[in-house]
Protein backbone atom coordinates (compact mmCIF):
# COMPACT_ATOMS: atom_id res chain seq x y z
CA UNK A 1 0.00 0.00 0.00
CA UNK A 2 1.45 3.39 -0.68
CA UNK A 3 2.20 5.93 2.27
CA UNK A 4 0.66 9.15 1.44
CA UNK A 5 2.54 11.17 3.65
CA UNK A 6 2.66 15.12 4.00
CA UNK A 7 4.67 17.78 6.21
CA UNK A 8 2.30 19.70 8.40
CA UNK A 9 3.57 23.22 7.11
CA UNK A 10 4.52 24.30 3.21
CA UNK A 11 6.75 26.40 1.65
CA UNK A 12 3.86 28.83 1.36
CA UNK A 13 2.59 30.01 -2.51
CA UNK A 14 4.57 32.98 -2.12
CA UNK A 15 4.18 35.47 -5.17
CA UNK A 16 0.56 34.66 -6.26
CA UNK A 17 -0.07 38.58 -4.67
CA UNK A 18 -3.40 39.90 -4.68
CA UNK A 19 -5.36 42.57 -3.38
CA UNK A 20 -6.31 42.73 0.38
CA UNK A 21 -10.37 43.10 -0.67
CA UNK A 22 -13.13 41.12 1.04
CA UNK A 23 -14.39 38.30 -0.51
CA UNK A 24 -16.35 35.08 -0.37
CA UNK A 25 -15.09 31.89 -0.98
CA UNK A 26 -17.64 29.59 -1.51
CA UNK A 27 -17.73 25.85 -0.31
CA UNK A 28 -18.11 23.49 -3.26
CA UNK A 29 -19.09 19.60 -1.97
CA UNK A 30 -15.93 18.29 -3.25
CA UNK A 31 -14.20 20.22 -0.34
CA UNK A 32 -12.93 22.85 -2.46
CA UNK A 33 -13.52 26.26 -2.20
CA UNK A 34 -14.36 28.70 -5.49
CA UNK A 35 -11.41 31.41 -6.03
CA UNK A 36 -9.27 28.84 -3.53
CA UNK A 37 -6.72 26.78 -6.34
CA UNK A 38 -5.66 23.45 -4.64
CA UNK A 39 -2.24 22.69 -4.24
CA UNK A 40 -0.11 19.68 -4.62
CA UNK A 41 3.44 20.00 -3.04
CA UNK A 42 6.59 18.46 -3.09
CA UNK A 43 9.21 20.05 -0.56
CA UNK A 44 12.54 19.40 -1.22
CA UNK A 45 13.94 16.87 1.03
CA UNK A 46 9.71 15.71 1.85
CA UNK A 47 8.33 12.30 0.80
CA UNK A 48 5.45 12.76 0.37
CA UNK A 49 2.73 12.39 -2.16
CA UNK A 50 -1.25 13.18 -3.23
CA UNK A 51 -1.44 15.63 -0.52
CA UNK A 52 -3.92 17.70 -1.07
CA UNK A 53 -3.90 21.93 0.34
CA UNK A 54 -6.10 25.13 -0.23
CA UNK A 55 -4.57 28.33 1.56
CA UNK A 56 -7.91 29.73 2.09
CA UNK A 57 -6.34 32.51 3.77
CA UNK A 58 -2.53 34.03 3.71
CA UNK A 59 -1.66 34.59 0.34
CA UNK A 60 -3.89 36.44 -1.54
CA UNK A 61 -2.89 39.74 -0.10
CA UNK A 62 -4.52 39.46 3.27
CA UNK A 63 -2.63 41.02 6.04
CA UNK A 64 -4.31 38.93 8.95
CA UNK A 65 -1.52 37.62 11.71
CA UNK A 66 -2.58 34.14 10.67
CA UNK A 67 -2.87 31.73 7.52
CA UNK A 68 -5.99 29.39 7.66
CA UNK A 69 -5.42 26.13 5.11
CA UNK A 70 -7.41 23.47 4.65
CA UNK A 71 -5.45 19.91 4.22
CA UNK A 72 -6.85 16.44 3.12
CA UNK A 73 -5.31 13.50 4.14
CA UNK A 74 -6.19 10.43 2.07
CA UNK A 75 -6.93 7.33 3.84
CA UNK A 76 -3.03 5.15 4.83
CA UNK A 77 -2.15 8.73 4.33
CA UNK A 78 0.23 10.36 7.46
CA UNK A 79 2.29 13.96 8.07
CA UNK A 80 5.43 14.00 8.87
CA UNK A 81 6.26 13.55 12.67
CA UNK A 82 7.50 16.87 13.31
CA UNK A 83 7.84 19.65 16.18
CA UNK A 84 7.85 23.62 15.54
CA UNK A 85 8.18 26.44 18.17
CA UNK A 86 4.54 28.16 16.02
CA UNK A 87 1.17 26.50 17.40
CA UNK A 88 -1.53 24.63 15.42
CA UNK A 89 -5.13 24.77 15.99
CA UNK A 90 -6.72 22.15 14.00
CA UNK A 91 -10.74 21.67 13.20
CA UNK A 92 -11.60 18.56 11.27
CA UNK A 93 -14.59 19.35 9.10
CA UNK A 94 -14.34 15.83 6.62
CA UNK A 95 -13.95 12.24 7.66
CA UNK A 96 -11.77 11.82 10.91
CA UNK A 97 -8.08 11.11 11.87
CA UNK A 98 -5.75 10.86 14.40
CA UNK A 99 -3.74 13.03 16.17
CA UNK A 100 -0.55 12.13 17.81
CA UNK A 101 0.96 14.61 20.55
CA UNK A 102 3.88 13.71 22.51
CA UNK A 103 3.00 10.73 24.04
CA UNK A 104 -0.70 10.66 23.46
CA UNK A 105 -3.05 9.90 20.85
CA UNK A 106 -6.41 11.70 19.97
CA UNK A 107 -9.43 10.67 17.68
CA UNK A 108 -10.50 13.90 16.23
CA UNK A 109 -13.98 13.96 13.87
CA UNK A 110 -16.36 16.81 12.84
CA UNK A 111 -15.65 20.33 13.91
CA UNK A 112 -13.41 18.67 16.98
CA UNK A 113 -10.52 21.19 17.81
CA UNK A 114 -7.43 20.92 18.86
CA UNK A 115 -4.80 23.13 19.76
CA UNK A 116 -1.23 22.12 19.43
CA UNK A 117 1.03 23.37 21.97
CA UNK A 118 4.40 25.24 20.80
CA UNK A 119 7.49 22.84 20.55
CA UNK A 120 5.02 19.66 20.89
CA UNK A 121 6.10 16.61 18.32
CA UNK A 122 3.25 15.61 16.48
CA UNK A 123 1.51 13.58 13.78
CA UNK A 124 -1.82 13.35 11.82
CA UNK A 125 -2.71 10.15 10.27
CA UNK A 126 -5.69 8.76 8.67
CA UNK A 127 -5.85 5.06 9.28
CA UNK A 128 -9.58 5.17 7.83
CA UNK A 129 -11.18 4.48 4.71
CA UNK A 130 -12.53 8.05 3.50
CA UNK A 131 -10.50 11.50 3.73
CA UNK A 132 -9.91 13.27 7.06
CA UNK A 133 -9.95 16.51 5.89
CA UNK A 134 -9.26 19.71 8.56
CA UNK A 135 -8.49 23.09 8.68
CA UNK A 136 -5.77 24.09 10.34
CA UNK A 137 -4.75 27.83 11.61
CA UNK A 138 -0.87 28.80 12.41
CA UNK A 139 0.74 32.57 12.72
CA UNK A 140 1.60 33.90 9.40
CA UNK A 141 5.17 34.36 10.97
CA UNK A 142 6.54 31.41 11.92
CA UNK A 143 9.23 28.56 11.85
CA UNK A 144 10.11 26.04 9.72
CA UNK A 145 8.72 22.05 11.07
CA UNK A 146 11.87 20.20 12.00
CA UNK A 147 11.44 16.45 11.84
CA UNK A 148 11.06 14.21 14.88
CA UNK A 149 12.87 10.45 14.38
CA UNK A 150 10.00 8.16 16.41
CA UNK A 151 11.95 5.73 19.38
CA UNK B 1 -40.71 40.71 17.36
CA UNK B 2 -37.46 40.36 19.50
CA UNK B 3 -34.38 41.82 18.09
CA UNK B 4 -31.55 40.32 18.92
CA UNK B 5 -28.08 42.07 18.24
CA UNK B 6 -24.67 41.61 18.94
CA UNK B 7 -21.14 43.35 18.38
CA UNK B 8 -18.78 41.08 16.10
CA UNK B 9 -16.65 41.88 18.85
CA UNK B 10 -17.10 41.32 22.86
CA UNK B 11 -14.37 42.09 25.18
CA UNK B 12 -12.63 39.17 26.04
CA UNK B 13 -12.63 36.67 28.88
CA UNK B 14 -9.04 37.47 30.11
CA UNK B 15 -7.93 37.24 33.32
CA UNK B 16 -9.88 33.51 32.99
CA UNK B 17 -5.99 32.22 32.33
CA UNK B 18 -5.21 28.57 31.96
CA UNK B 19 -2.03 26.74 30.65
CA UNK B 20 -0.36 26.81 27.14
CA UNK B 21 -1.02 22.69 26.44
CA UNK B 22 -2.12 20.48 24.09
CA UNK B 23 -5.50 20.02 24.49
CA UNK B 24 -8.75 18.45 22.41
CA UNK B 25 -11.90 20.57 22.34
CA UNK B 26 -14.15 18.19 21.40
CA UNK B 27 -17.27 19.14 19.19
CA UNK B 28 -21.02 18.41 21.03
CA UNK B 29 -24.26 18.01 18.53
CA UNK B 30 -25.69 21.10 20.25
CA UNK B 31 -22.91 23.56 18.84
CA UNK B 32 -20.26 23.38 21.79
CA UNK B 33 -17.37 22.47 22.76
CA UNK B 34 -15.87 20.40 25.75
CA UNK B 35 -14.28 22.51 28.15
CA UNK B 36 -15.56 26.03 26.42
CA UNK B 37 -17.88 27.55 28.46
CA UNK B 38 -20.86 29.65 26.19
CA UNK B 39 -20.50 33.27 27.31
CA UNK B 40 -23.76 35.87 27.03
CA UNK B 41 -22.59 39.40 26.93
CA UNK B 42 -23.68 42.57 27.95
CA UNK B 43 -21.07 44.89 27.02
CA UNK B 44 -21.48 48.75 28.00
CA UNK B 45 -23.12 50.82 26.17
CA UNK B 46 -24.75 47.78 23.92
CA UNK B 47 -27.80 46.79 23.06
CA UNK B 48 -27.75 43.08 22.35
CA UNK B 49 -29.18 40.24 24.26
CA UNK B 50 -29.14 36.23 23.88
CA UNK B 51 -26.35 36.10 21.89
CA UNK B 52 -23.84 33.18 22.05
CA UNK B 53 -20.09 32.82 22.33
CA UNK B 54 -17.72 30.38 22.54
CA UNK B 55 -14.24 31.15 22.58
CA UNK B 56 -12.56 28.41 21.14
CA UNK B 57 -8.44 29.58 20.89
CA UNK B 58 -7.20 32.81 22.82
CA UNK B 59 -8.38 33.37 26.90
CA UNK B 60 -6.93 29.53 27.69
CA UNK B 61 -3.39 30.37 27.51
CA UNK B 62 -2.87 30.06 24.36
CA UNK B 63 -0.11 32.38 22.87
CA UNK B 64 -1.48 32.25 19.47
CA UNK B 65 -1.38 35.47 17.20
CA UNK B 66 -4.76 34.98 16.54
CA UNK B 67 -8.13 34.07 18.49
CA UNK B 68 -10.69 31.47 16.87
CA UNK B 69 -14.47 32.70 18.78
CA UNK B 70 -17.86 30.44 17.57
CA UNK B 71 -20.85 32.65 17.62
CA UNK B 72 -24.41 31.81 17.06
CA UNK B 73 -26.62 34.56 16.32
CA UNK B 74 -30.56 33.83 16.85
CA UNK B 75 -33.30 33.69 14.19
CA UNK B 76 -33.91 37.46 13.36
CA UNK B 77 -30.78 38.40 15.31
CA UNK B 78 -28.40 40.62 13.57
CA UNK B 79 -25.02 41.96 14.78
CA UNK B 80 -24.04 46.25 15.28
CA UNK B 81 -23.31 47.65 12.01
CA UNK B 82 -19.49 48.65 12.49
CA UNK B 83 -16.12 49.10 11.14
CA UNK B 84 -12.76 48.01 12.36
CA UNK B 85 -9.22 47.43 11.24
CA UNK B 86 -8.33 44.40 11.69
CA UNK B 87 -9.54 41.70 9.93
CA UNK B 88 -12.36 39.13 9.64
CA UNK B 89 -12.59 35.59 8.88
CA UNK B 90 -15.60 33.94 8.67
CA UNK B 91 -16.46 30.61 8.53
CA UNK B 92 -20.25 29.33 8.41
CA UNK B 93 -20.76 25.55 10.48
CA UNK B 94 -24.23 26.17 11.42
CA UNK B 95 -27.74 27.28 9.38
CA UNK B 96 -26.83 29.95 7.00
CA UNK B 97 -26.64 33.67 7.10
CA UNK B 98 -26.01 37.01 5.25
CA UNK B 99 -23.20 39.67 5.74
CA UNK B 100 -23.57 43.19 4.61
CA UNK B 101 -20.16 44.58 3.20
CA UNK B 102 -20.05 47.91 2.39
CA UNK B 103 -22.56 48.02 -0.37
CA UNK B 104 -22.72 44.39 -1.16
CA UNK B 105 -24.48 41.76 0.59
CA UNK B 106 -23.45 37.66 1.00
CA UNK B 107 -25.41 35.06 1.73
CA UNK B 108 -23.09 32.74 3.43
CA UNK B 109 -23.70 28.52 3.80
CA UNK B 110 -22.17 25.95 5.07
CA UNK B 111 -18.17 26.18 4.72
CA UNK B 112 -18.39 29.29 2.95
CA UNK B 113 -15.66 31.25 4.05
CA UNK B 114 -15.99 35.24 4.18
CA UNK B 115 -12.62 37.46 4.40
CA UNK B 116 -13.23 40.92 5.31
CA UNK B 117 -11.06 43.80 4.66
CA UNK B 118 -9.76 46.15 7.12
CA UNK B 119 -12.03 49.42 7.72
CA UNK B 120 -14.80 47.85 5.67
CA UNK B 121 -18.49 48.29 7.66
CA UNK B 122 -20.39 45.56 8.15
CA UNK B 123 -22.77 43.42 9.77
CA UNK B 124 -23.79 39.90 10.40
CA UNK B 125 -27.56 38.95 9.72
CA UNK B 126 -29.66 36.03 10.26
CA UNK B 127 -32.72 36.53 9.31
CA UNK B 128 -33.64 32.66 8.55
CA UNK B 129 -35.24 30.44 11.04
CA UNK B 130 -32.43 27.99 12.34
CA UNK B 131 -29.62 29.52 14.48
CA UNK B 132 -26.12 31.62 12.54
CA UNK B 133 -23.35 29.55 14.13
CA UNK B 134 -20.01 30.35 12.63
CA UNK B 135 -16.19 30.38 13.33
CA UNK B 136 -14.56 33.55 13.46
CA UNK B 137 -11.10 34.48 13.49
CA UNK B 138 -9.23 37.82 14.05
CA UNK B 139 -5.83 38.98 15.31
CA UNK B 140 -5.36 38.56 19.19
CA UNK B 141 -4.11 41.85 18.81
CA UNK B 142 -6.88 44.18 17.75
CA UNK B 143 -8.72 47.41 17.57
CA UNK B 144 -12.41 47.82 18.76
CA UNK B 145 -15.34 48.10 16.64
CA UNK B 146 -16.52 51.82 16.06
CA UNK B 147 -20.64 51.61 15.10
CA UNK B 148 -21.36 53.00 12.00
CA UNK B 149 -24.61 54.10 11.51
CA UNK B 150 -26.67 53.12 8.44
CA UNK B 151 -27.97 55.59 5.82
Amino acid sequence: MTQKTCSCDFTSAKGRGGKNITRLSRFKPNFSWTGIKSEEYKAEGEDWVDIVRHGLIGNQGETTKFHLRYFEIAPDGHSSFEWHNHEHVVICIRGRGICLAGKKKYQIGFLDTLYIEPKMPHQLRNPFDEPFGFFCIVNAKRDKPKKVLKA
